[in-house]
């Protein structure tokens, strides 16, 4: 028994933050231009394209309604199953409810890997179909897997690079977090979060490509290219600290200034100290009156099984569907499964101020059902404005219609992006960071904080949902404007 | 709205771990010293002292046994219940079995207040009876309440100082944080764990003390005084970083000297980077097979209720039995209630070593029942010996012997203490930290941190297991020797 040798220290001992920083300001090396990648996607949305197409439920291979339950459960046990939640928030405008949950127990892994060419670190993106994509092939992190896919439960291909992630101690492990997904449709699911960075020459396999953080970021402000798994990845990456302005062009861009200043050594403590922010979050976590449990899909009221579907009464909010997909260039060629279609487009937005000269963003703290620990830092908007149709006046989320109704000079990024495709059916989000007035407040329940906090968090489980995480790595892709 | 004022700087501007060093080497100040410390513990003693005697647990007043689980529950639907836990954990020595869990989905308050006293910091301890201490009265911190406590579920008095805690952004909130309990014996159990430091008078009420840390831990030492509670806030606090060693005195102690680089700036990478170590625990927690799921206690097989008790067919690991209290100076006068008794003296002990003059304590990555997360850092060693002899060889934990073995001059900390009387009848554990030979490697699931490094940790919720906190806390009384 030794103690095990460290990892090798990084390039010439350039600080992770400013090697980000140079990645995010590259549009082209060796490995590519902007263009290339444009070209490369536009080939594999071609070549690995596939035919999706509604199927009832009852019809799903391998998938069953347990007859004492009615949960929508694989043959296997695995992969994941549907099934009801019963929710109480006393005291709330809608103080209880039932609903469809998925529930996903394994740990799945969303694995970045991260080399040097020309020495610029680059990130291995995958060309991905997922079925539930309203256009198909989107870009996924290296490895996009659930434990059964990487244990051959579905008895398909082996899963390209996982080993350098399960066994990623050999190599230098720049994030490794186990986070929460969508709180209103996922019960306690947590997938695993890693930036690995290799020394060694990796294969590039077909339907891959290295990018420099510059040419995602670039691919980020498109409408539904860089999918949610890559989004929530990219926002554990350690973007903070000194040397991060370095990689900052000249300029009197405020906006800018004050954003490169909230990921710096200085804002550890902005509008609030770290241990404020801290206890804030544990009094939300231990005040919060949400209770949500399981029970049998079919005590969940309200909600039926009709035409294939599992719908709401209402029509609204979201309903569970089939799909058969006929793909190529992925594990298996062919299969049914079921997935979570919410109709409408959401909006997740993150208001912004300065303070000090330093930016930070306006965040809540949200209860979800499905979350892990009840209460997670979600953006100053995070809704779909469609189900508000039917709820109290009273739901009606703050700062939605200032969001919506902002001048396009106040609006710094403005993209609509999807879902998970695996568990989401044409499931998009309108990503907003809006300018705020600079002594713009903070009702109960939100906070101002700045960039450099919020990746001091990612470093930790469940304190941002995914929502934030998706909308923080949208942020950073603005801190630099790359060559 | 306008963003809330923050909360006045320290006094003085010192840093926060130097004035938690001072403390610590403060023995005596005009609000006592350390002989009158004892003096009033033993009067409040003998005053608090109450009459707890055995009664079956189908006579305690207010609970009762579910008809169709068998579950052993209040009739407020409130406080906790004892239920059954199903535990499965593939390809373990032990691989499944079934036991009794105390379910208590509230989350109480472990409140510490904190004040300056002649410059120096002191903190409010109170002396405290609970039905499950051997010897009656401990020292606990300022608040010690469940939610049902606090907001008067029980009927009984109101619980005092809490209005600190509650209110606590009035104040300078040094640390809060939800932690877990035993993960053996508790169902995801959360307590916050809370240091308040107040710059206003307080009146100090009967059966309460202002002491310093020095006088804390000193009594610390001895057998049975500072309750669990004390012991896992007191792990909260943030004693670290520059400046600590400036309250030690100068001498020729290696250990001591190790020790205070343990918590120093320098510490932050110790034998592993950081990232490192939550790489580890990460990808524990993410290949854990352990699953653990609430049944009705009825179907906890080998459990049997006779005499009046819940206890294991075969006499070992824990019972379930009731007590009956008639005591004074607590929220209601007399009560009844269920505790959870283990036999027999557990250990749990740390095994440190030195590594390039920094201290290094050995830690587990343990997965428990009723952990929160899968996995939670646990001592080098933790366990009850007695169990062993009724499992296959193989669950022997590791490093028990040498833990047991160790000459008296490798013994830095021995002590008998207590676990929460409040749940737990008589259970005491022999805390231990052992120095081991500095060649000393790690196996797997085992790996060599500096306390700064938990002390970063303990600003998150469960990833320290509260017998590590409590070990913690031990440790930590060892860095300063008071005057």
């Amino acid at each position: 028994m030794t103690v095990s040798a460290l990892p090798a220290a990084a390039p010439a001992h350039v600080p992770t933050a400013l090697r980000l920083a140079r990645s995010a300001a590259t549009l082209s090396t060796s490995a590519g231009t902007a263009a290339d990648c444009d070209q490369w996607l536009a080939e594999c949305s071609e070549r690995l394209a596939a035919e999706v197409e509604p199927v009832p439920l009852d019809e799903l291979a391998g998938w069953h309604r347990r007859p004492d339950t009615g949960d929508l459960v694989h043959e296997s046990g695995r992969f994941f199953s549907v099934e009801g939640l019963s929710v109480e928030r006393p005291g709330a405008a809608v103080d209880r409810w039932c609903q469809p949950v998925i529930n996903q127990p394994e740990t799945g892994i969303l694995g970045l890997l991260m080399t040097e060419i020309d020495g610029v670190a680059h990130f291995l993106m995958q060309a991905k179909m997922e079925p539930g994509n309203h256009n198909g092939v989107q870009l996924s992190p290296t490895v996009q897997a659930t434990r059964s896919n990487y244990t051959g439960a579905h008895r398909g291909r082996p899963v390209p690079y996982v080993e350098y992630f399960r066994d990623a101690a050999r190599h230098m492990v720049l994030a490794d977090v186990r986070q929460s997904e969508q709180g209103a449709w996922f019960f306690r699911k947590r997938n695993r979060n890693m930036v690995v960075e290799v020394r060694e020459p990796v294969a590039v396999r077909d339907g891959f490509r290295w990018m420099t953080l510059g040419q995602i970021h670039r691919l980020l402000a498109l409408d539904d290219v860089v999918n949610m798994d890559s989004r929530t990845v990219l926002s554990c990456l350690p973007l903070e600290g000194p040397g991060l302005d370095q990689g900052a062009p000249a300029g009197p861009d405020a906006f800018r200034t004050a954003l490169l200043r909230s990921c710096g050594a200085g804002a550890d403590e902005g509008a609030h100290t770290m241990s404020s922010v801290l206890h804030w979050i544990s009094d939300a976590r231990s005040t919060a009156e949400l209770r949500s449990r399981i029970v049998p899909l079919n005590q969940a009221e309200g909600w039926h099984t009709e035409g294939g579907r599992i719908s709401h009464e209402s029509g609204l909010f979201f309903d569970v569907r089939g799909v058969r997909v006929r793909g190529r260039g992925r594990e298996v060629d062919q299969w049914t499964q079921p997935l979570v279609a919410a109709g409408g487009t959401g909006v997740i937005a993150f208001l912004t101020r300065s303070v000090d000269g330093v930016l930070h963003v306006l965040v809540q703290a949200k209860d979800e059902p499905g979350h892990n620990d009840t209460v997670e830092l979600a953006p100053t908007v995070q809704c779909n404005p469609r189900n508000y149709a039917v709820l109290p006046p009273a739901a009606r989320p703050a700062f939605l219609d200032e969001v919506l109704a902002a001048g396009p000079e106040r609006v710094r990024f403005d993209a609509v992006l999807s879902e998970e495709g695996g568990r989401f059916h044409h499931t998009r989000n309108r990503y907003l960071v809006v300018e705020a007035d600079d002594d713009q407040g903070e009702p109960p329940g939100f906070r101002w904080v700045t960039l450099r906090q919020l990746t001091a968090l990612l470093r930790h489980s469940y304190y941002l949902g995914v929502e934030a995480r998706s909308l923080v790595a949208c942020l950073r892709s603005l801190l630099v404007v790359p060559r």
